[in-house]
């Protein structure tokens, strides 16, 4: 008998932001296979006795790093011998994390598989530090896209005028894995006509012990970015709604403990006596 | 001592996409105060004991509908009597559910809160029919608007014209609350130059147990939709990312009963013997 294949959203990082059925799927799996991205909470909350995959693509790793090609493999392979598979992903599946080929994938493969969508971190990150997404009186669309838009494609430059416009209309925009390339975004948005003073924020590792943000203006959110040692993985949020967080966050409670820097660094990077500390080595998503 | 307000993503219906943080929440709340368009299973999952008020607004009810005045009122002075209140909205609480504005009136009166962020239909209704959001071949942005965009806004024209190019670019648009104005909507892409055979489904009461569904194409929606009987609540989903339906569904499962019809009736409107049946009165969301 042939088993399954959930591909389940892990939500934020927060594991008390995964979904009950997610919590249920992956306390009863036979087999995870998780990805760079997955917090490391819930990682840790993973039952014992279960066969654990991390599949991430993470650098620095001595080579070691699972394709996409063995990631699809070994779905099939545990799927054929009858086990019930969680591809653990973070966020929801089917956003910006090839949740789609996988399926397609697993369909191509005669695979029988569920989605169990997720709260992506491109709702959870504004949310928690108390952005809304959409506001009556300051915007009333929702665009999304990753800061790793491929510039050689072809639609890309009607895709930067698209999506400056939609913030001049009073749209949010949200980049995903938005950081390294976050220079030439804003150049890119600066040279589409959207206005300098429209206020920025990033929120990196949102729901995370360790969640940092800061907020700015388009103009200067690359400096503060740097100052505040913003890294990835982060969401940016650009428009009005941003400005909705200076009204509400002195009554704004968080339940977990969370190092929230408003301003300032958000990480460490040199102990007391002047040693300088690792970084996390946690990639973007490509 | 005072109490404090959650505002509390329900997610798309489904209790078991609540995340685990929701739930709690609302088995130890002492009052409970529900949107129309909360899921009937998780209504009816609410724990015994508490105060709960259903303050969705719907049409027909004798006059009676609580206006957003009430519910902020209701929400402050339960906190203020030392309640602890769960605010539940459908989906995620910060996207077009007045969420930012409850948050920004219980900051202006002191009272605490906190976000939890929730499933928003955007996600779970592409996702649990198979149509992932994005797609390295097919789709690299999202944009999310509602079909209840106010025309006689400034900004609407340029709006539209980039909502229109961001599909053109081959990204993917998602319209929640969309069926009253479904002709109008496709009217005006078709109007900004998106092509007639662009793919289109929408998926009305994603996760509930009279799920229901129809794809077409913007040529032929409307009167798909209309064969097929979708009323409102529904997210309607633009792009070439539908395709990926047509290859993953035979192999697609679902673990709650629902009366999926990928064409044809979605709700039957005759009884047997000929009887007219009445539709549900779920109103969409403003």
């Amino acid at each position: 008998m042939s088993g399954k294949v959930y591909l389940v959203g892990a939500g934020p990082g927060d594991p008390d932001l995964l979904t009950v059925k997610a919590r249920r799927v992956i306390d009863t799996a036979d087999v995870i296979m998780y990805d760079a991205l997955t917090g490391e909470d819930i990682v840790e909350s993973l039952p014992q006795g279960t066969t654990v995959y991390d599949v991430g693509k993470r650098p620095g790793d001595d080579g070691h790093r699972t394709t996409q090609d063995e990631i699809n493999q070994k779905m099939v392979a545990h799927a054929r011998d009858g086990d019930t598979v969680v591809r653990l992903k973070s966020g929801d599946p089917t956003v910006f994390g090839r949740g789609g080929e996988e399926a397609e994938h697993l369909a191509d493969e005669l695979v029988r598989f569920e989605i169990v969508p997720g709260v992506s971190s491109m709702l959870a990150a504004p949310g928690v530090v108390g952005i809304p997404l959409t506001h009556r009186r300051l915007a009333s669309a929702i665009t999304v896209i990753t800061g790793h838009q491929d510039p050689t494609k072809e639609e890309s430059a009607l895709e930067w005028s698209s999506i400056a416009d939609t913030v001049t209309a009073g749209g949010t925009l949200l980049i995903l894995m938005g950081v390294s390339k976050l220079s030439q975004n804003v150049d890119r948005l600066r040279e589409q006509g959207v206005p300098a003073d429209t206020p920025i924020a990033m929120v990196e590792k949102a729901t995370w012990s360790d969640e940092a943000m800061v907020t700015g203006t388009l103009e200067s959110i690359v400096a503060d970015a740097d100052a505040a040692g913003i890294a990835p993985p982060a969401v940016t949020i650009v428009g009005d709604v941003v400005s909705v967080r200076d009204q509400v966050a002195d009554q704004l409670l968080r339940d977990r403990e969370s190092s929230i820097a408003a301003t300032g660094t958000a990480h460490p990077t040199t102990a007391p006596d002047g040693t300088v500390l690792p970084r996390s080595p946690v990639l973007e998503n490509s």
